[in-house]
């Protein structure tokens, strides 16, 4: 392995030997291609400034991505790997400049089975799951960018989202069935990982290889209906999410719960949502749908807005106002709020929550996403935060951490200092067989950089 | 109402205003349909030893059940519900003579659509299933008698079975959606209760109005493989059953666990599970059996059968060796075996399923389903105990409820001192209006002995 990977190279070479596959060359088009959502965080904002790559490839087929492949690891240049760029921690921005590989234009899906389908890595979430419920079946879970982001950029970067209440999250077991991958070798090959090897490049930001297709399994598409519920007591609200999440027979693809005043900025719902009240924005399988008020009734809530699975297509999506959504729209209308992802131990209670809720009232907004945790209904926290220096916003990381709630910063753009800790070691053997030179989207990840 | 009902009556003047509806007076016949399956009970049998019906009558349609109940009503005659009598509680034996009510004949399926089914009570399961799967649906859950055990007795008389390791049981909200049911008034009426309202007939044995139509929630008809997997040591067997329990990506159906010697009882099964050897019985979607070897590899198991869905359907079905079925092959060899149920308290590490397992030893053998219980996956135990003495299995109830096991017992025929414990008081009073003569069922309640 090299120590550092290369940061300048002859930019005319490289644009000859990939002769035949589609570039781009001009700089603003180059430079927004090199962004992502990092600018929800204040802290990496700085950081990335400034950071663009030298040219972008949209290759057309797996052919392309292997003579990109072959050109790069020739002339040593850094590749960083490109969904749709909806990634939140710079994962997809280039730290040391050099081809940006924009996966958009392989968006073949393969086939589509009952349960399974196989697709290029470019395709976008909701094209997938338009062709699968032509046969009645959808993506268990997608993030909340699901219009846009690509099943690549998900699987590389992303970790659940709407459906993970029934399922779990992308890492668990038997959420992903196989990948296939490009290697930057000095001679490039096709490798097909299944089963449990698929973590080998799951969630891996882009350094462990090119995917190039993705097999996932499918969940059933059930008429979903869009609910909203309010609150007079915040804690009510929350512990009414646990109760639906924990209620077996009720099917369910999102849970969502959001404390006054956050419900203020999701402007298309505010008639929906009084001041002061606290709301749960749910999405439900519409046969369950006729027993949600006795359990509506039993929290105290209130059943304010009811769109059918058939209605549920058009107009405003409330999935869209969920997960990493609601940050989007507090920040379209306060730039100064950013946000935190936390997992809150096991305990039907919610005391953590409570405390939480309590102990930072205002300056840590309460939301909630509930989630299925080893097979446990937990809460998951995207709180969002009144953002006034990194000192703090670490005080409080350490805070919810000292007690006991598992913090996946967001604020970082190294993979070990946010969600993942450590790099699995089975990992990090992969990728120098697959990237020997270090060239895939250097500088994101502390082992390596230490190990190089 | 009246203390106790009418034990003796003209017989020759109810068959006449049964007329045009059929009827079966031969004595042996009616004997055969007064029986169920409490024989698995030792200490049952001796209470219910001659308990026989009058007449059996067998209503082809809504019209009949309404003119049966006003008859019985008329000449005050006791009516004993039935479906396919596979009961083991002694649920749908008559403790005071009287009518036998065989649903049998109703056996439409009204409609199914996606996600839902609307059904007579007469209809098998197994023939719902079958229509369902037709459009990609079917049962959420079925108890092991799926096969001959009908709609009705089901909701009326069953908890779970096969599916509640992804539903929980039929008691919990979202899982029955409506019950359309005959009265025994003086002018018998039809009402049809839908939502929660639905708890006030459900698992009520009968007692609390004849059920003539159900709506019930479907779950996707998934591929669902069937694997044997075998354990050198119970525990890692059991721990092995947690874990698939709580991979909320694998897709199952059925996670069952048998500690040696119980799958010697599996004659069709003989040859997979070595003597000695500690079995599971699964039934796993097929897009999720590629991920299983390597969570068998981790709890030191090895995979001895599997079976894919299209072979399923043929030959043995392995659900038929799950839930209560292991009880009946066991008996089959041995019948001095009967059995308890149980619910383990929720603890990953399966602390009192290890302490019962080395506590009891031979005299209980451990039988684990996983289920799940309000959101969390746990084993409840249908262990087999080797009989001695009706003091020795209460000895044996009594110790598992002091270490914090729950026990529905199921060496009773009163509702009360089974899984219930207490009767609902909204069910007692939906009794009052329905059956205001105490004709349904009669001598199964406690409470309404005391009260009538
Ligand atoms: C408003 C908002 C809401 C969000 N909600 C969620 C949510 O609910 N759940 C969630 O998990 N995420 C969420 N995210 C993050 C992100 O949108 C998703 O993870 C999304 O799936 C990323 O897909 P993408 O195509 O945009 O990936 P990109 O941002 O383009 O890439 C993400 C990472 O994957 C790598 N990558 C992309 N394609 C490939 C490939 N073919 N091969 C190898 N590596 C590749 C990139 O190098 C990068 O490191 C949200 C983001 C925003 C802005
Ligand atoms: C080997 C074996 C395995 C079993 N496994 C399971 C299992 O896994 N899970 C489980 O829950 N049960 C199990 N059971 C118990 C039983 O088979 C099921 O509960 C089954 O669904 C009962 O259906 P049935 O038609 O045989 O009911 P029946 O035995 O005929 O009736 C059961 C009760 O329901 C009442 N009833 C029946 N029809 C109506 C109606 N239309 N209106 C009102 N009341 C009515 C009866 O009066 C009676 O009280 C098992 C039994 C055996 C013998």
């Amino acid at each position: 392995m090299t120590t550092t990977p290369v940061k300048s190279f002859d930019l005319d070479a490289l644009t000859a030997s990939l002769e035949g596959i589609e570039i781009i060359t001009e700089p603003s088009q180059v430079a927004k291609l090199s962004q992502d959502y990092h600018t929800f965080s204040p802290v990496l904002v700085p950081k990335l400034e400034g950071k663009v790559g030298d040219i972008v490839v949209r290759p057309a087929n797996e052919a392309e991505v292997l003579k990109v492949a072959a050109t790069c690891v020739k002339h040593r240049v850094p590749v960083t790997v490109r969904g749709a760029g909806t990634g939140n921690y710079g994962q997809c921005v280039p730290l040391h400049g050099g081809v940006i590989l924009d996966m958009t234009r392989m968006h073949e899906i393969r086939w589509v089975k009952p349960g399974i389908a196989r697709v290029e890595a470019g395709v976008k979430l909701a094209a997938l799951d338009k062709k699968a419920r032509e046969i009645g079946w959808e993506m268990r879970m997608t993030p909340s960018t699901y219009r846009t982001a690509t099943m690549g950029g998900f699987i590389a970067g992303g970790s659940g989202g709407i459906g993970s209440i029934q399922y779990g999250f992308l890492a668990d077991r038997g959420n992903l069935l196989a990948l296939q991958i490009v290697t930057m070798e000095d001679e490039p090959r096709v490798i097909e990982l299944r089963g449990d090897d698929v973590q080998k490049v799951k969630h891996a930001w882009g350094i462990n290889g090119i995917i190039t297709e993705i097999e996932i399994p499918l969940g059933p598409a059930y008429p979903w209906a869009e609910v909203i519920v309010t609150f007079p007591e915040f804690m009510a609200a929350a512990r009414f999410g646990q109760a639906l999440g924990d209620a077996d027979g009720m099917i369910k693809k999102e849970i969502s719960i959001f404390a006054s005043p956050i419900p203020d900025y999701f402007a298309a719902f505010r008639e929906y949502i009084p001041d002061e009240t606290h709301a749960a924005l749910l999405i439900l399988a519409e046969p369950s749908l006729e027993l949600l008020p006795g359990l509506v009734e039993q929290y105290g809530g209130k059943i304010t807005y009811q769109k059918t699975a058939t209605d549920a297509g058009k107009g405003t999506h409330l999935g869209e106002f969920t997960w990493n959504h609601t940050t989007l729209h507090a920040r379209s209308e306060d730039t100064s709020i950013t946000y935190l992802q936390s997992t809150f131990p096991a305990d039907k209670n919610l005391q953590m929550v409570e405390h939480m809720y309590h102990h930072f009232g205002d300056e840590v907004m309460m939301h909630l996403e509930f989630t299925r945790v080893n097979g446990t209904v937990v809460p998951v926290g995207l709180q969002l935060v009144r953002y006034t220096s990194e000192e703090r916003l670490n005080e409080i990381i350490h805070y919810h951490e000292e007690q006991g709630v598992f913090i996946a910063n967001p604020h970082t753009y190294i993979i070990e200092d946010s969600g993942r800790k450590v790099i699995d070691p089975e990992q990090l053997k992969f990728k120098e067989m697959v990237d020997p030179y270090g060239l895939m989207n250097p500088g994101k990840s502390k082992v390596l950089e230490f190990k190089i």
